[in-house]
């Protein structure tokens, strides 16, 4: 079985009007993430984010709960919130895996809109049940991933379509329903 | 098939040392639950509490997104946050359900505990898809849904289990992840 990561994107992500920004940061992002990872298995969730005090911001939400007075108060939540790293770049949440599980991790993209020849979920969980690699899942904040992350990755994820087509789900719930499509017991 | 109403309850619930408290509203519980009540088709999302300040946050929360700019500007969030109606109690909630469709709502406690007989996701789609009358699925903020709630209702469905037992999803996750293994498409 593949190893899923997970990203949380800040920058390159576009804006409602369709430009690229940097987002910032949201705590219960961060948490939530965190703690959906964990309930999945998986390994590590980057939040990239180039900004420097926004990646001081999360450093300090982070220690709140993995050293300060958070965490023994809510072990369970230590042990979610020690699943997040911090990172510059979408090469360098790359770049850490590399180093854990020497293997360049396969890209997967995710977004709200329909993409020609988008991967299936489930064919994302057969990839998944047979491929010996990393896998690192791509989600943008603000209005998604901006154009030129599509360009560097190997797939891109179909979108998680309800019942009438309606496409603004929060990326909390996004990522937690496609953790639960990709590794959920069956 | 049937429909499926949602109720996110701040009383009766447990805090984290086991007592029954009427827990505070988040507002990112409200946006979160809307945006996935509106992606998977579900008609109302009732936001349960007793305490009348608190109603008047979550009424003045959501006439900023329904009436106020924040519709205007995001007419999307508009339509999902339309669904979420704050009312007393769950009893409340049960006749707003039969003033809508005529009928008493199956009534569904969530528990990220294990609990004897407990109905499996599985088996709760089947039923929506068999039966022609509401069902209203109950999920508690704070550490869960107090004792009481469990003694009133008509089944208890089985946690979301991730890969390694642990139980510590956040509530927006929870909900996303089960309104899809009960509604998601096939």
């Amino acid at each position: 079985m593949a190893q899923l990561f997970l990203a949380l994107l800040h920058y390159p992500v576009l804006n409602r009007t369709g430009n690229t920004i940097a987002s910032a940061i949201t705590n219960l992002d961060l948490h939530d993430l965190a703690r959906s990872c964990r309930t999945y298995g998986v390994p590590a969730c980057y939040i990239v984010t180039p900004l420097k005090n926004q990646q001081a911001l999360a450093n300090r939400l982070m220690t709140h709960w993995i050293e300060g007075i958070g965490g023994e108060i809510l072990p369970e939540r230590r042990e979610a919130i020690k699943l997040l790293k911090v990172v510059e770049n979408l090469s360098s949440a790359a770049e850490e895996i590399i180093r854990k599980s020497g293997q360049t991790p396969v890209l997967w993209a995710t977004t709200a809109k329909n993409a020609e020849g988008a991967l299936s979920h489930c064919g994302a969980r057969d990839l998944l049940e047979r491929e010996n690699r990393p896998f690192l899942l791509l989600l943008g904040t603000g209005w998604g991933l901006a154009p030129e992350v599509f360009d560097v990755v190997d797939a891109i994820l179909e979108p998680i379509s309800g019942v009438e087509g309606y496409n603004h789900l929060p990326v909390r719930a996004a990522a937690s329903i496609m953790l639960d499509r990709l590794l959920g017991r069956r």
